[in-house]
């Protein structure tokens, strides 16, 4: 059992690839609030599959049904039950899988977990296509934080080898995010991104990348000690997603590095207000945020299903055997990670932040 | 709040550095199972401060009292409570941190959060002192996993510029873990890391690291999808100790520069069994694991206690203002977080291993 | 926040009365097991509203359909979500009802609570009719715990001052349960139930009653001590039915009016197998379960519904007002509330049983 | 596992009667308020054992320590940890038991849960004494209520035959309720039921009763529909004290007999206010509070542990055996009970109204 998420909030998804639906319930909303449903529809495209030649060739419209918690298009208190009927179904295509588990997919584990009876089309629950109803919890969400102020973006950072421009970690450019298939900072490596992963697709392989997440606006005190932490809370949304293999928070890995004479960011006070002059800890200290950019990165692996051929088992034959894959797959998922990783960040940032204001009138 | 962990078990963590004890209840423990105290101090002693001149001079015992939990020696099915007396408390040293908030540390943040009523004496809650019961906690889930076939061990893989040899992902090399201060495979790697550590010290400053863990003998398909997979759970976790800014699994941030047909592990038959003949998925594929080690690396950051004057704030002035820091820190504490990264780890494991048991005999 | 049950078993509510549907997702079933649509439909049928002149007119056929969840019929270890659209939907029955609470409706609360965007139409998220999902959800459990050995049956043990014959506390009549619209053991005290609500009916009131509900088959030791008992659980679950108002155990509250020596139940041998010679404790003590028919009473209120006159306020005026209800509803809810008191209850003890399997699992 | 409460606060109860301690940790409460320690102790000396002939026995002083969570004096955010020494114990009182099961208690089910390796000196983690823990949790959330202007007051309201006056649900008559050991409205009933105590006691024998709970000056809207309602969080907590079998809110079980048009409490205007003219509904609807005073009462059975012979069986000889218990037990719990619904509803009741505090925040 794993996907239920949430404290204040508590988000429920469900559906499988090749199921008649994908959706999720959303607990926990606040009544009243009135939901942008355009802008929901636009983040549901930057996700969407079969935009490109780069990315998967499964045509959905990703259309969805409000099912519960609206009146009078509000949020009216109730759960809110989204739901996307899937469409373009071709559950044909996985046959094989159930005997001959692909390569860095969750095939094999949990054939053992289900005792053969998960639904392997298209990866079952286990699939991408799930990060559909996450998109449209934490487009919610994202919704409810810009009321307050919380802006939320990410961008690729970076793909093979090709990096994109940086988050200014005291003042992130979320302004200057471009608006294309792979969203970056810097356009020209946008388009090197398109052409390193075009290889990749035309090899019949796959490339990875990173992901860079900024959340500003946040207020000062926001999260807690030990395992209800600003870090705690959001990793354990973002993994989540499929293919995340790793997390850091402000200098992060790079911290490991450096001396406490550098890494340490010095307080100042900036128009009447307490800043920190640099931002290592990336927004984040002891577990609470400190007022200043909150900023982390995630590694996306590359996408597992790739059209080489590779080595595996039969597990009907008890013997070594090779796959060579059909269906449809990205030769890199890390662009349409981007939106899922925003919603996700979401997700957990408004969780927190309910549970800061609830402090805060309590202890107020 | 958030020092509760666990669904299956119940970790409840209390205690500041300067109050009367630090301690931990852990409710869901089985019942019949009599755990090794000899062991469990020997843990401790790792952990424990003012081993030698790398770390705090602080003087601490560190013996622990069973309040509750044990009859005849033996988990009774009783929440279990152990505590640990604070000793060489001097919370004059903090006086004043109230006012002038450390770089690095969660004492502006905290501040803000409480409304000036947080403890500030050592950190408070907030202070690695509560590492210590999680060792405790952890310590037992130790015990209980190894009796089950399942092994936990990690080594510093990584102080400042010096790199300890890496753990085989294929086949971890616990049993050649060293016992010094600074455990490690490579011995002479342990040496120069003491050296590098000894020279921030003399310099007034600290360093960070990277701590490498694994943990072999899990059974496949432990996990789950989504929210409550291996990753999601153990980083929830880890993120509990403080000065962790990220966590990577298996082949991590470097899977990012990764094409898809080197990254996959291909499945193979070996003595019956399943196996992956590499181990970039550091045994976690889809939140489950595989059956292969799992392996993921934390990176911990430079103690933020330094002897070098500091930029800071006085919040009582409203002005830009210097601090040096008294009272005795680690220049880094990366040796020391060796024990509490497998600790903490056994209870996600622990936890994780629960609702395993739970699946299979339900599911088969 | 309220609408997500258990902890082995995670139950997430969703729908409104006169929202496009109500449903529910449940997360944490076992793979491989194929629920009985039938079976499920014949439950869904004993709580269908509009069967006869005795309940509320709202024809609804309350089909369902599974969205996910399922593969080739069998679950697949994926949430189970299972919505019913609403049909027979009349909004416009409600108008008055957001300046004018009804008595004994959570109108004027929710009002207050919701900051008036609530969904008033037919009660919202607060209507009977979400016990139609909770029906679907429960329905699952019964089926799996029968194939455990756990049978559930409930009948109506009051209506007015109409008793019927009660269970026997060591060997519940659960093969003996009429098949008829009030569910009974002695079919003259159902017809005389019927009796009772149709006066009620015609004198544009309302009735209620109480629901007995047993479980047999149930291992000894299930449930915890304090607050995850087998009480515990099963109230906090069965509050969660509109109209419930009370729950005793066993003997329940005549205990209070019993002495020790008469109350307490001898332990003694048969067939081998520690009983008890009577069941005041209603199957459970400290908690777990011993082995003896568990049982239990619920007061379900007079339905708050009446189509009587009744004072209230006019909350736009501000003044004291009445009204006169129009819609559809049931004279009694008692009979209908018993599926749904079983179903509910089946969703308590199946979470229990999880937890219990866990246990013996790990401590044996 | 069970002995975790809460959801906006974490109570963890640890400890057995005959351990080194019990005690508590509780998360999630206020930093700066300043618990007024005396009034602590008043509780817990109306809760401690030996006061009179009435009562067990056993003395204990119930002095606890405060090991963590203050600073100052004040809650400091940390979490709470209090402990009470065991002093009196006599393990040897205890050692049949292990093979006798005492009817009415836990002794038989826990013995199969745990294996035979509970803790069973004194009734070990189900022992009564579990209770004194509870009240020092409870008397920290009853002052945080009445700083909130909410008050709890509860009283026997019947031992045997003999009944108090019941409380006025529309104004429970809080000041007026008796100090002595038995806690009333009418003195010459609390001096009826002491005599009938002592009947009990001079028969070996012991009784049951009922307590009246009732909490005034909530606000409108707490609570939530279906599983988090008032109801369910109360019953929850309430049945996590032994001995309780039921539990009843506003007109309760006396429900099932009544008319809708009697049950319903017609709304009306008074001094500007919403009221209900009645209070059937005690203080409840659809799981919301209405601001009316929340009323409700528990049947407690009648202590298991009588002097007079009893039947059970010998586990160790498989056989029917008899019983005649030594130790110090209470010929009747319902006195010492008040003040421990009075504490358990006050957590049930604090942690409602933190969720209701965060709901009002964001929701306006």
């Amino acid at each position: 059992m794993a996907s239920v998420f949430g404290r204040n909030i508590r988000v429920s998804v469900f559906g499988q690839s090749h199921a008649p639906a994908v959706g999720v319930v959303v607990d926990g909303l606040p009544a009243g609030f009135a939901p942008d449903m355009d802008k929901l529809r636009a983040l549901m495209k930057r996700r969407r599959p079969g935009q490109n030649l780069l990315s998967t060739q499964r045509a959905e419209a990703d259309l969805f049904e409000v099912l519960s918690g609206l009146a009078d298009g509000r949020l009216c208190g109730a759960p809110l039950c989204m739901v996307i009927r899937n469409g373009d179904t071709r559950p044909g295509d996985y046959r094989e899988l159930k005997t001959k588990p692909r390569p860095g997919h969750a095939d094999y584990p949990a054939g053992v977990k289900y005792g053969g009876f998960q639904d392997t089309a298209g990866g079952g629950h286990f699939s991408g296509r799930l990060t559909a109803p996450l998109c449209l919890a934490g487009g919610i969400a994202l919704q409810l934080l810009e009321a307050e102020g919380i802006r939320i973006g990410a961008h690729v950072r970076r793909i093979e080898g090709v990096e994109d421009e940086p988050f200014d970690p005291l003042a992130p450019q979320l302004d200057r995010l471009s608006e294309g298939y792979v969203r970056v900072l810097d356009e020209r490596a946008g388009k090197e991104m398109e052409a390193a992963i075009d290889r990749a697709r035309l090899d019949m392989d796959s490339v990875g990348g990173i992901v860079e997440c900024a959340v500003t606006g946040l207020p000062v005190g926001m999260g807690g000690p030990m395992f209800e932490g600003v870090e705690n809370v959001i990793s354990s949304a973002v993994f989540g997603i499929p293919a995340i293999r790793g997390i850091e928070f402000g200098a992060g890995f790079a911290a490991a590095a450096m001396r406490g004479s550098l890494h340490n960011d010095p307080f100042a006070f900036r128009d009447g207000r307490v800043v920190t002059l640099s931002n290592n800890h990336g927004g984040v200290l002891g577990g609470l945020t400190t007022g200043m950019p909150l900023i982390f990165r995630v590694a996306v692996k590359p996408t597992a299903s790739i059209f080489l051929e590779q080595r595996t088992v039969d597990l009907s034959e008890g013997t070594d055997s090779s796959l060579s894959l059909k269906g449809r797959h990205d030769p890199c998922i890390v662009p349409r990670a981007v939106p899922v990783v925003e919603a996700v960040t979401a997700l957990a940032v408004y969780d927190l932040y309910l549970e800061h204001l609830k402090e805060k009138k309590i202890w107020s």
